[in-house]
């Protein structure tokens, strides 16, 4: 594919998953972690605009200073911001401002990429292909919780199809103890995080090669394990109480039976789908209770061509830390992973919200342990 | 004017206030005391059809349950509230949803009033009128905020012009010692904080012609009246210590320049124009800079006749608390006004955003000391 | 009584106080509101060592420079605080500390007052008196919590007596309707907050003979009126919900029945003595249940000649506020009174904890209205 | 050494360390993660009654029930907690009263031990030791808190000597790529955390012979380290904005000098020493800023033969998670270790408040990374 289909591809997805929308659904962020859509339309626009088209376009005019303020996002590096704000605050750009601004730079960008540009430029370009589809995969995040936490509970799409998912067996599968390599190998596109590829040593262990359902998950829920502390980490006993946790994110009991929210709006719980919308404070007492354990990252990948992965994401028991070897990139672009590697935990995977191409078993996805709206599942170890 | 004429008249000047706004205008809550456009849009409606048709129009159908939720503010009295979520977290019903749910309230209502009302559904009536009309002078106050908090200061309506105010010498007026009556008196509608009508004995003072200017708030600002304890209640200066606070709402020192945010957009600074948008403790910290005081609510009243006021709410040092012989009414209408006679100020006059014909020399309105967003100024006493 | 007697007694009586104390009880401060009990002995010398010795005994040597910032409690006028720390964080200096800091100032002020000083430090030691005597009342105020919340529930005396209170038939005391003078008259010594002396005009009213007793506020509790918002403020109603109230401070029901902790220990609540330790909130609930109201500060100092009150502090429904007149002294004594002129409640009367001596129809005590360790009680008026 | 030795002499230690404190110095909490003198002193008493003497010791009767409410700490599974209090609001017990408690239970534990005990219960003897060994080097930690946050800075022991250390050139130890062995090995006691022994791939890493030194630390504070986000991580950052941090905890400009606060006092910044007193945060940000890194916890094993190590704990880039075939012990034993193992770094070494025998080459010492009032310091790696 031609670097120009493949902007445009990358760019009209994102504009694809919110047409369903209302004007009103890209505004609002109920919670910090949440964005507003209309911020990551601007956002991921700010992002080609910053760093490809004003540093290597000639004679690009930028739409607005003013934007830099609004849709910058976590890079110090790129000037001060005035007027400290939070994104759901702000009623302007109007949504249809956003979209012209996406047009604006969208065309700078395809006439730009009329020119075959440089080897440095192609990588920050794949950079932004890349951030754009992470962007993609937090737009469903986000609109789902959006949409799911307005007592209105209005459905995303009434035909949105949950993802197809493995039954059967729950079979382990062994992995032998030996030394392997894992991290990112070949010349294909990956993430700073997944570098170096390293060995590391792994004593044997077995893996699921199902997740776990939310028949399995009812039955914690019944047994009482969210009031039992002997299955929680200390500060996940903390959370559970302090936000009186009892069942996953988005689950309803009404009128004695359990409901949860979908894209497709509210629906009768299906026992035979996997669990999902936990934190890993959940995952991990789920696999207390059941007397084994999350994997670690490094398990997942050795062990990840065994089962069949893709359409959640899922806890590991490993921390996000640097691999040996791992280097900051110098400038606000280096700002991407590397300052993350403190108190989150390492998901592997996809979700179905993952855009096409997006995967790889190498892949680090990583969330703070108290988090339940990204979509996530549980695969156990032992 | 009929009761059909002035219910049309009232409803549709609340959306004439919200005419220039854009869809996302409607939606954001920047901080916990400003509602969403659209909420008040829907609120109010909400009030007639609680209070006025679903207990009296026989037939009426309620248009959608889900919007007591949603729309019922503080109103314990009526129904519970299942989901707890933020009036500015919620993108559904759309803006257009409020319009046609007013749409359909007010067909059915004046379908309603073909008929002559009991006295008792008029006084509700008297009521609903009055209850939309402070919400249109909050509406003013809201809009304001969302749109002065926004990075773009995008004004609201670029011809939008200050009200008119009295220049001149700020000469005392000097009112005798005695016995005074205070109070609502007469047929008109007032709401029930303003009853009953009973003596105060006031002493001998003094009441300024004229309101507290710009240039006068600027030579407090800049003799560090702000950094001077000295002026401050206990509570004041911790305010202005814990936010920061040195000068008024929506002034913003540029290069130099003092401006500030006006309905038209950001301006620079008018000197001779009463200072606005100041918190009670900076009233207060004022006033004792200058060795004089504010007027009780008693004073001002008794001495209303004699000075223009009604473009600004003006802070009191009155607390605001029941009259001799307050009596909250029962049921839900009951809870309007006497739940909140503690840790409030009465301010009063009227401001440019006070409906026309909203005004009363006995109206009482109260906010805590700490607000600053309301249309408000600064008269002294001695 | 000479000066120097004076002296004495009021210095010792504090000491007496504390005398029942083990070391561990002088120091910990389990809420802001309450003091180590010996900050209050720090801080009351700390008072006659900056106001009276330092400015006016000729060759006195400040005890330690340090202890300014130590003791000095809201004196924003006298010296800045260099380390900004708790009250209850601080082990040093020690209760010994304290007690050699008493002695040396007591003896310095001895000497002092070997001769007769001039009529303005004459009108400071009776201030300092005072000042000494209102921090008598908050030691019992502060010891209590400070026991009582302790699950040891240790005595502070075990022959600790209740206060002998007024049994009988409520009447109410009618007082008639017309122009009364309220405030300090006369040439003995009162706070500034009690001047001018001025005419007020009072509605006809009734006032109770007698304070609400246990029993009767049992039938409250047991209606269910803390978990119904008709009677409530809307700050009340939150309060009672956020921090779960549902009875008075130092109440515990213990395998059914009631019982309450008092200076003498935990003991079975007894139903005909007058209910304490509860917020202005739960004064006006309750009265709203009776159909009843609070008297304002007013009213109950002209009828104070009519009952006999002295054993708790009353709530009244009146803000803290100056009367016509009121002056700050100039410099740090102007601190005293005025600056807390916003947001909280006047109670008139005294306590069991109230100094002999220290108690005036016209003395104007004020809280915070959600504060429940102060020894307060309901006199309802209608 | 036999066991009633062993027990009587880590007992009379923890006493050692607190006799140079006032009554006063063991009763308060200056923050939540210090805990009172008093508190350690009786938590670690609680520890033999319940585990040892309750279960084991026929006919021994409990010294007082209630204080199983006070010195009970993060043990959910024995007992319910009636009065949830923080720890530095207790005055009672009183430090004698908790004396006498030690008394009482060491009396009993003599007894107790005059007969040999079972296997099981020498085991958790052990834990016993080891347990009071914790809470001694926790009790430096806090009463330097407690001593060094009083505006009167108070020294511990004015002839409190700092730990000696090596100086010289801080040359780099190379070690080679391989499988390395790591985790407690041999019959010695060691805690659930160290065990199993397993294998772990290292890549070729170098690691320095020596600590950072306060002059090495200047040079970053000089170099504006703590006002340039880039060697933060984010978290990082936030937590130095948030909290004003500029400089390591105890340390003072006093006119223009650096000093830091010792045990023996306010002293003169020694630029020879190692720093201390630093968040893994800025520990992180000064090895970025340096172009180097901290040590794994596994680098730290490997390497710590071949360099002194043991006057303070070293913060490594490794989170604290269990080790391969990690199994929590059943009961409240079980509560010891496991439940910490999610967001905390570990850190390796000793530091001089470590009893004299505790310290081992794989113990694994854990703290949030945002906590600076234990003994630690940084050793870099690349």
């Amino acid at each position: 594919m031609s670097l120009t289909d493949r902007y445009y591809q990358v760019r009209k997805r994102s504009e694809q998953i919110c047409s369903p929308l209302q004007t009103e659904d890209y505004v609002v962020q109920p919670v910090v972690d949440v964005s507003p859509p209309k911020w990551h339309l601007g956002h991921t626009t700010w992002f080609f605009e910053t760093f490809i088209l004003k540093p290597n376009f000639m004679g690009y005019r930028e739409y607005d200073p003013d934007y830099n303020y609004v849709f910058n996002s976590y890079y110090e590096t790129v000037g001060a911001r005035v007027i400290r704000t939070d994104r759901g605050n702000l009623s302007r750009p109007t949504v249809i401002d956003v979209y012209r601004y996406r047009e604006y730079v969208d065309n700078a960008m395809i006439e730009f990429l009329c020119h075959e540009p440089s080897a440095e430029v192609k990588e920050l370009l794949e950079l932004g292909f890349n951030h754009e589809e992470q962007h993609q995969e937090l737009l469903y995040y986000d609109i789902k919780y959006i949409l799911g936490h307005n007592p209105l509970f209005p459905a995303y799409d009434k035909h949105y199809k949950a993802p197809l998912f493995e039954q059967g067996e729950a079979k382990m599968i062994g992995i032998a103890e030996g030394v392997y390599e894992v991290g990112h190998a070949g010349d294909g596109f990956c993430f700073d995080n997944e570098l170096n590829r390293h060995k590391v040593y792994l004593n044997a262990f077995e893996i699921s090669r199902l997740m776990v359902t939310n028949a399995e998950y009812l039955e914690f829920i019944n047994a009482g394990a969210y009031a039992d502390f002997r299955f929680w980490h200390a500060e996940g006993w903390d959370w559970v109480n302090t936000n009186k946790i009892s069942s996953p994110l988005y689950w309803h009991l009404i009128e004695g039976h359990w409901h949860y929210y979908t894209l497709a709006g509210l629906q009768p719980l299906k026992l035979d789908e996997p669990v999902g919308h936990i934190s890993y404070y959940e995952a991990y007492a789920y696999a207390m209770w059941k007397g084994m354990r999350l994997p670690t990252e490094f398990e997942w990948e050795v062990a990840a061509a065994q089962f069949n992965w893709g359409k959640a994401w899922e806890w590991t028991e490993s921390a996000y830390l640097p691999y040996p070897g791992f280097i900051k990139a110098p400038g606000a672009i280096g700002e991407y992973n590397g300052k993350f590697m403190v108190n989150q935990k390492v998901l592997r995977g996809a979700s179905d919200a993952t855009p096409p191409g997006h995967s790889r078993s190498t892949y680090r996805n990583f969330f703070h342990p108290n988090l339940r709206w990204l979509f996530n599942g549980i695969r156990l170890a032992r």
